[in-house]
């Protein structure tokens, strides 16, 4: 089996929630049956969202790279990072070192083309629709992404899970977010920021969604078991 | 901050635990305010229990060393190793690099010192009995540790929770064996197994119960906010 290296704790709930869904993702009867990781849970990365919707924080990059070759120095043989926002960061993590990137958009639109997507209504922090990440993995595959009119309680949702707010309080407010998008006439919904990934029972059934870090998980189970 | 490296894997569960307990040892607004770990999730270490019950496994310090080097290289402060009966091994881990150790079983002898404890009874593998890694620590602070007569089942439960069983099932089983404990006359129960962190609920209210991996939060929480 292969190691993945994890840029990890952006959130660290995020990260662990990976780990729990990398455990799920491989038919175990005992430790040696899972996936190795080297995982680097640094909650300290300068805030994506302040950097790219403030435009006053510290730029993520620098500690992006350094985290890349800290991964690569323990023994990490590709890199994955469960974070959509910190993907407009990618160019500098390919950089930082020569192993293989995981890129979860990219994953994540050949997953939602493969499923016949059309209009895909994105669950996403304001700081992913500003920085574009989406823009050309879904260009790439003709998918059309619908943002929220209105994405600023999307964004509070977000900072409240950060802070630690009860995911059974936050669950109407995000499903009510969902409704909007499929009003606005999403056929699909990707819960495009790991901080809602750990509350997607809370989405409609009447179109079928994608967790982008769901891609993402079933990519490193594919290169770690290769 | 101070970075904590993990030796983890061991069982991987246990280890994303350690990583949620973190979560929950620090009063956070952000993700920022929580605690910076490089966790080395390696489910490949050769089995404890093969190595120290049965014998004829490999041994795992080689992979325990190589582990700590990596953290080392990858820029962790300190080092934790979230599983009791893999403390054999802590002098190779020690002696691989110039870190600090915060041995968990030390941590934790001391904290049952501290709660006036007497007779510990230990919910362990057999191999931590075997290996008698609680020992030294405990007859340090002049403590008593009671096995169970026959820890067969308890190792029934323990490789249960490796192979993916529900808790709910494994629980009323736990119980079982932490009654044992009494009638030998334990005046406080030690979770002395990370697999088994994952069902303290199922303890018995009579007499107080410390876990070692809730021992070692507290410790890794005190270097990193130092």
């Amino acid at each position: 089996m292969k190691t993945v290296g994890i840029l990890g704790g952006m959130g660290p709930e995020a990260t662990i929630l990976l780990m729990q869904k990398l455990l799920g993702a491989v038919p175990a009867r005992d430790d040696s049956d899972h996936i190795p990781l080297i995982v680097h849970q640094n909650p300290q990365v300068p805030s994506r969202i302040k950097a790219l919707i403030e435009g006053t924080g510290e730029d993520p990059g620098p500690t992006l790279a350094r985290m890349a070759r800290d991964l690569h120095a323990a023994g990490a043989e590709a890199l994955a990072m469960p974070c959509n926002t910190a993907h407009h960061y990618s160019p500098v993590v390919v950089a930082a070192t020569p192993l293989p990137f995981l890129n979860m958009l990219d994953l994540t639109a050949a997953s939602l083309a493969a499923q016949g997507a059309d209009r895909v209504g994105l669950l996403a922090s304001p700081a992913t629709r500003l920085a574009g990440v989406f823009d050309a993995p879904f260009a790439a595959h003709g998918l059309t992404p619908l943002f929220l009119n209105d994405d600023s309680r999307l964004l509070g949702i977000i900072r409240a899970v950060k802070a630690g707010e009860a995911a059974a309080v936050l669950k109407p407010r995000l499903a009510q977010e969902a409704q909007a998008l499929l009003v606005q006439g999403a056929d699909h919904l990707l819960v495009a920021c790991t901080e809602l990934s750990l509350m997607t029972d809370a989405l409609p059934d009447e179109v079928p969604y994608t967790d982008s870090l769901d891609c993402l998980t079933q990519a490193i189970a594919a290169f770690a078991l290769n």
